[in-house]
């Protein structure tokens, strides 16, 4: 998978790309990333990018011709998805990035100031998507989980096994608690059950904490399947 | 404010907290960043930090001992959250933000592997918090969503006209679209009552916009309220 970072801010991605698992995936080439720079297309003396908003208001927008030369400097790959990440599009979601991997050429636009003008919205850009809802001060950090979420489904990024794990968060359900050595932290104790070595009962009381856990803090959840 | 961030990876936090708004809010003190490593509060000599799941299960978890350790070296201020960035956690919004942004301290643990053993949720942590419903390969994505969405509300960082922008957000709407130059491109023009001068119409253009846009692409925000 090829993936072009559109971005006013290119050193910010430095180390997140370089280190831990994204990282390993970058440089064993599971996945390409690059890094254009839409300040390199503005044309005037001053390289220009923003300008103010029409009808007033604050802040400053980032202006459509520099974005469109930009992207349109990018190589074209067969199946590809231009993303604007902005709070206005659609909530990232687990299986919006099991979409999103089957894709040969992600390119993703980070908004800078107040954001950018419409026209790269209605006519350059093929989908939106938001991180959540709450604003940043950029783009570049949901365009970092977008990227991290993406390879991380890729094969090779992580064990097969881990691949499997995720399932139990497909299905709509929170993960059950886990324990690891000390049996016993400061007289906390591991949960009997998990010292057994029944693992029809271990799977039960997981299943259980599962559905415990999702009615207890996301029951929304719940109501969505 | 003071943020100590307790991470496997302290490498991954150098480009993005120098970078950008963010790292101009940092260079000026508006808010300060520690990070802390579990490892070197690893006692065996391998400095080992995780270990297998009870009960079986895929990958590793990160062990107890280092992160009580690693937190309990921390200086502690009066208002303060021990917070571990989780897809368990109360999902991320700005209201929680603004929250947030009323404590002296906040510290925020990045998980990794698997996820952390179940006793530092329950005995040291004292609030989960979910980026999203998607996974990522470790925490310290979120945390730094977390940032720079804390930081950004700190007084100083964005001038103050644009912090009175954010309101519109919090009303539960999604923004109206913006323009800026120029005013035709590629044939496309700005809509003429932005250009109009008449503050009253672009106002109220706004907000039909703003109804619009979320009516179509968030009806859930317009249920919520």
């Amino acid at each position: 998978m090829r993936i072009d970072v559109v971005t006013l801010f290119p050193e910010f991605f430095t180390s997140p790309l370089t280190t831990s698992l994204l990282g390993k995936a970058i440089a064993r080439e599971i996945a390409t990333v690059t890094l254009t720079n839409p300040r390199d297309f503005a044309l005037d003396k001053h390289r220009r990018v923003d300008d103010e908003p029409y009808g007033g208001g604050v802040g400053m927008l980032m202006k459509p011709d520099p974005l469109f030369a930009a992207v349109e400097s990018l190589p074209i790959l067969p199946k590809r998805e231009i993303i604007f990440l902005t709070p206005q599009g659609e909530p990232l979601k687990q299986n919006l990035l099991k979409e999103l991997v089957t894709y040969d050429q992600l390119v993703l636009i980070c908004g800078s100031y107040e954001g950018v003008d419409e026209r790269v919205c209605e006519h350059l850009v093929t989908r939106e998507i938001s991180l959540g809802d709450f604003v940043l001060t950029c783009g570049e950090i949901p365009a970092l989980a977008l990227i991290n979420g993406v390879v991380r489904l890729l094969p090779g990024t992580v064990g097969k096994e881990e691949s499997l794990k995720l399932e139990s968060f497909e299905a709509g359900l929170l993960d059950y608690p886990q324990y690891t050595r000390p049996q016993t932290f400061r007289g906390w104790q591991v949960p009997d059950v998990l010292l057994s070595g029944n693992h029809a009962q271990i799977e039960a009381w997981r299943k259980e904490q599962q559905l415990q856990r999702t009615r207890d803090r996301r029951p929304d959840l719940l109501d969505r399947s």
